[in-house]
């Protein structure tokens, strides 16, 4: 097992990660104000380890609800919120029981905020079940649903008070999820240490694989990578933006084709490939690294050119984006690999050339 | 013109307190990120006041955006939120847009929770223009929404940027929303202060009829009162949950009726003196106290006993408040005027008689 922790302050946080630990409710009780907890899962990862969790704490003394959403996306709304919502309240959950989030970023970020919003706040705990969850979404505490108008519209910024990644659940998850995962891993290299982006271009089979050992270190440098950049700037006024590299265009693609068709992970490998695209013509990046991207992204099964959707609407659907700040667009450029930069100087032509990758 | 300070470390904010403040943009200017507002107010209040707000922050080069929402408690709930959340949106009011609740309680609950939720929060400003808002709800930083099973069960505590009580609006409030404001004010002094109180009982008639000097020292006493409570304990986790005091039973009756029936403040005038009498009941304060806080609650136009709600219904609807802990209900319970005391140490008799008041 290793362990890292997240530097803020008073809500400050461990992240545990290895094999095994879903059944470790040692690590869950010291965060617990009651014996009581809430687990939030959907019915895919009910069936395969909600009772792997639930009875670990049970066996401790803990009493254990559980409140299972259906599976995907295009749940992550207010109508699911509600779900949760209605579940705790008829079971007169009050403000000392915890809510521990099963599952992959969905789940998390709606069970995140239900717990920042539900009597105005109440312990919170990830145990995120997919790779995207573990190396990224489960970290720094941003929640929230969709709005028809847009992705992540609203949401609250809320740290957990614990995050438990256990890489061996990583073994049933299907092969196009940890893929869309890995669009996340390789973002970490790409934006902060090219060392891990060249480890990656090493060691993507094996991680693909399952590799226990593998899996750990991408996990655990992901999750460094992201605590310190969050450390540094908790509600994103300034470098945590550049965890957002390929997700403009991405939030984009996913909106233009409707929620859940692409998985995230693989709309912002798109996304980072339209980036590197639009750095490459503004010669921020050498042609070679573009190419070296597109490579990694490739054998780890992941898209490298966005779906058929034109330039314009690309543009329409990124007005609304809330990276946009006093209707001027900023982007997050590659300097180089291992190292990224906000810019609002992008101009017009650069744009619309990497957008119409997409008429391509 | 009064101000004083909300100490609350990176998240401290003033209060001004006076005259005519609506229209004096200069103190709303140096909050804004941008030269963008949306206003968020009611059918009730946007006739007398948004364009006089409106009109001081346009003149002045700022885009105003207004959201006009249907007035009433009943109101306050998901679907109204929605309102707000889709004007933002179909406005594209990006994270540096500032959000304006102009109105009373119901109005400052739905757009700081609004501001607290729309993308992960947006920077957010209190101009309240009902006597309890000016006094309560606007400061301190709780914002929500209703849900069937409990008042206030959504929200997030969000704190706005500065605080603008314009004490000549309160000129055209019903007496009816006057006195159930009254409720919150006498609450203050009942809690913290017995000279206010007394002050009170000397100054009642004054402030019905909207004395200017009356009302401001009156505000301004509760803000201080109200400001240092939430400074020592802005998430409630203690000393904060004085501030309750008649809400456990107010809250009850609020839910019982159907919320809308009584004004909050009626519901917590009926909700101080059933505390106050299940205080006297354990001999912690005084018969003749009691009758003091009866005489000037009537005085000011209130209700001193609650409507016709068994005593079982009444601990049913407590039942599922958030001031329950660990399914055992604590009390906010007066030592004498001035001070008062959390206990879980309520003897059931004591209790049933106190709700029994109902029966009468």
């Amino acid at each position: 097992m290793q362990s890292l922790r997240v530097e803020l302050g008073e809500r400050a946080y461990a992240i545990f990660i290895g094999e095994g630990l879903l059944s470790n409710a040692e690590l869950i009780l010291p965060q617990l104000d009651l014996p009581r907890v809430a687990i939030v899962t959907n019915t895919t990862v009910a069936p395969l380890y909600l009772e792997r969790l639930a009875g670990a704490l049970r066996v401790r003394g803990v009493e254990v609800i559980s409140v299972v959403l259906p599976d995907g996306e295009r749940y992550k709304d207010g109508t699911t919120l509600n779900l949760i919502y209605d579940a705790l309240l008829e079971r007169r959950c009050d403000r000392k029981t915890a809510l521990i989030a099963l599952g992959g970023g969905v789940v998390g970020d709606l069970a995140g905020f239900a717990a920042a919003t539900y009597m105005r706040g109440i312990p919170f705990i990830q145990v995120p079940t997919t790779l995207l969850a573990q190396v990224d979404s489960s970290i720094g505490g941003k929640t929230g649903i969709n709005h028809p108008l847009g992705k992540n519209m609203i949401g609250a910024f809320y740290q957990p008070r614990l995050v438990l990644a256990d890489t061996q659940v990583l073994e049933t998850l299907p092969p196009r999820e940890l893929s869309a995962g890995m669009a996340e891993v390789i973002k970490h290299g790409l934006i902060r240490d090219a060392a891990f982006f060249a480890w990656l271009e090493q060691n993507m089979e094996k991680l693909l694989a399952c590799d226990q050992d593998a899996l750990a270190h991408a996990v655990r440098r992901c999750c460094e990578i992201k605590a310190a950049v969050v450390a540094e700037d908790e509600r994103e006024t300034g470098v945590r933006a550049l965890l957002n590299f390929g997700h403009t265009f991405g939030h984009a693609i996913e909106s233009g084709l409707g929620y859940g068709k692409w998985l995230h992970g693989e709309a912002v490998a798109a996304g980072m490939v339209m980036a590197a695209d639009l750095s490459r013509r503004m010669s921020l990046v050498a042609p070679a690294d573009v190419e070296r991207i597109i490579a990694l992204l490739k054998r780890a099964g992941l898209p490298v050119a966005p779906p058929d959707i034109s330039a314009e609407r690309l543009l329409e659907l990124m007005g609304v984006d809330k990276k946009a700040e006093g209707g001027k667009l900023r982007f997050i450029l590659l300097d180089g690999i291992g190292a990224a930069s906000i810019r609002a100087d992008v101009p017009d032509g650069a744009l619309h050339q990497a957008l119409a990758l997409s008429a391509a």
